[in-house]
C-alpha cells in the first residue's frame, strides 16, 4: 500500500478536563441541549493554560468541544452499535451513531458558554446546558459559527430527527423540604436529568424498580410508576 | 497534582483518507458549505472499512468529519493567532479561531454527503460542498442531528458571523475553449473557489499579481483586476 493511503497514527494531550454536574455516566444526557441547568467547567491544563488563548471567546455564545469518551474507551468498538435512542433494537453503523464506542473514541458536543474563568492558576471556560461526565479530557475548544455549523434542514437517520421525549417528573415531600434550603438549580438539574429517563432501553417498560444517580454532589433515588418519574430521595454524598 | 487532573495523552489511528479535489492547501475553503462544486472521496482504511459500519448514513444529509490538519501540524501553534477572515490584523485566541495551528490539529466540518461508496476493497463517502485538502485523514465521522448541532441563533466572534465576501470571476476565451470539453463541474468548481479569494490577508489589496493554484489535476493561473478575479489559464496536470 502506498504510504499516502495509510496516515500515521497521532498522539494527542488533552488540554483540558471538565468539572461536571454530572458525577457518573449514567443520567448524562446523551447529547447537549437536553439539559438547560447543567453547569461545568472546562479547566485548562498546562502548557495551554494562557488566557490569551481564550480571547474573543467572550463574544461566543457557544462553543464546540472535541473531547474523549474516556469512560468508554477502554470497551472498544464494533462496526454497529444499537443507539437507545431507536429502543435499542435497531442496528445503526458505529458511523451513523453518536455512540461512544467508536474507533476513536472522541465526543463532539456544541455546548453554552457561561462565561471565562480567568483566576490566577485556574483558567477555563464555565458550561451550560451540556452533556459531559466528570472528568472527561477536552483535546479542542472552536467557536461555534453559524453559517457553516448550522444546517436546520440536515436529515438525519430515522429516529434521530427529533429530540427525545420527556417524563414528568414529581418530587416526594421529603426530598422538597431537603431541596428547599439548596440551590434552586439543582431541584432543576434533577428534573431535567429525570425528564429523559435515563434507563437503559431494556428497562423503559418497567414500573416501580428503584434507581440511583449522582447529580452534582447529591445521590437521587428515583423510580418510574405509571410513566411519571418520582424522585424518592435526594442526599448530599461525601466528597472525597 | 492529583492524577485525576492530568489526563493521559492518547493515540488516534485516522479511519479513513480523503481524495479531494483540492489538491493543495492553498485555494482550499477556510470552511464548508462555501464551494457547493467541491467533491471529494472519503476512503476506509483497514480494519475500519467494513460497509456495515455505514449502515443508516443514506438517511443522512450531512456529516461531521473529525480530521487532522495534516499539512499544518508540523508547524506548532501559539496561544493566539491573526485570522485571516479578520483582516489578518486582529489577534484572537487560538481556542475561540478555527485556525489549523491549534494544540491538538484537529479540524471539524459538516459537510454534504453524496453518496455511499460500496465497492469491493473500496468503502467509503462521496462527499460534496467541502473544505478538506487531498490526503486529510479521518479520525471519525458522525452524523449530523439538528436537534443538538444547528444552533442558528448562536454568537460567534466579531466578523466570523457572516459568510465571507465574493469576488466575480471572470473567464478569458482561451479558458472557456480550453473548459469547452471539460465536466461542467470543473468551471464551477473554479469559479467558486476563486470567488473567496484564497490570497493571504496582507496581498487582498495587490492588483494585478498572477497565482496559480490546484484544483481536480488542472493548474488555474489566475489573477486580481480592480477587485475582479480573471482566469487566465487552466491546464491540466500530469498526476505522477
Amino acid at each position: 500500500m502506498p504510504t499516502d493511503s495509510a496516515p500515521a497514527a497521532v498522539t494527542l494531550q488533552p488540554i483540558a478536563v471538565v468539572r461536571s454536574c454530572f458525577d457518573d455516566r449514567f443520567g448524562t444526557p446523551r447529547q447537549p441541549g437536553l439539559v438547560p441547568s447543567a453547569t461545568a467547567e472546562l479547566i485548562l491544563l498546562p502548557p495551554y493554560d494562557q488566557p490569551e488563548s481564550l480571547r474573543g471567546l467572550e463574544d461566543c455564545s457557544h462553543v464546540w468541544l472535541v473531547f474523549l469518551f474516556h469512560a468508554s474507551a477502554a470497551k472498544g468498538w464494533s462496526p454497529t452499535v444499537r443507539p437507545p435512542r431507536l429502543g435499542g433494537n435497531r442496528r445503526l453503523g458505529v458511523f451513523a451513531s453518536r455512540s461512544p464506542f467508536r474507533p476513536n473514541p472522541l465526543g463532539l458536543s456544541a455546548v453554552e458558554l457561561g462565561g471565562i474563568i480567568n483566576e490566577p492558576g485556574r483558567r477555563g471556560l464555565l458550561l451550560l446546558n451540556h452533556d459531559l461526565v466528570d472528568g472527561t479530557p477536552v483535546l479542542d475548544i472552536k467557536p461555534y459559527i453559524p453559517y457553516s455549523d448550522s444546517l436546520p434542514q440536515a436529515r438525519s437517520p430515522q429516529g434521530f430527527a427529533q429530540p427525545p421525549a420527556r417524563r414528568l417528573v414529581r418530587f416526594r415531600e421529603n426530598v422538597l423540604l431537603e431541596l428547599a434550603d439548596k440551590p434552586e438549580r439543582l431541584r432543576a438539574l434533577i428534573e431535567e436529568t429525570l425528564a429523559l429517563d435515563p434507563r437503559p432501553a431494556y428497562r423503559q417498560s418497567e414500573s416501580g424498580r428503584m434507581h440511583g444517580l449522582y447529580l452534582s454532589g447529591h445521590n437521587v433515588r428515583w423510580q418510574v410508576l405509571n410513566g411519571e418519574v418520582w424522585v424518592e430521595q435526594v442526599e448530599p454524598v461525601d466528597d472525597n
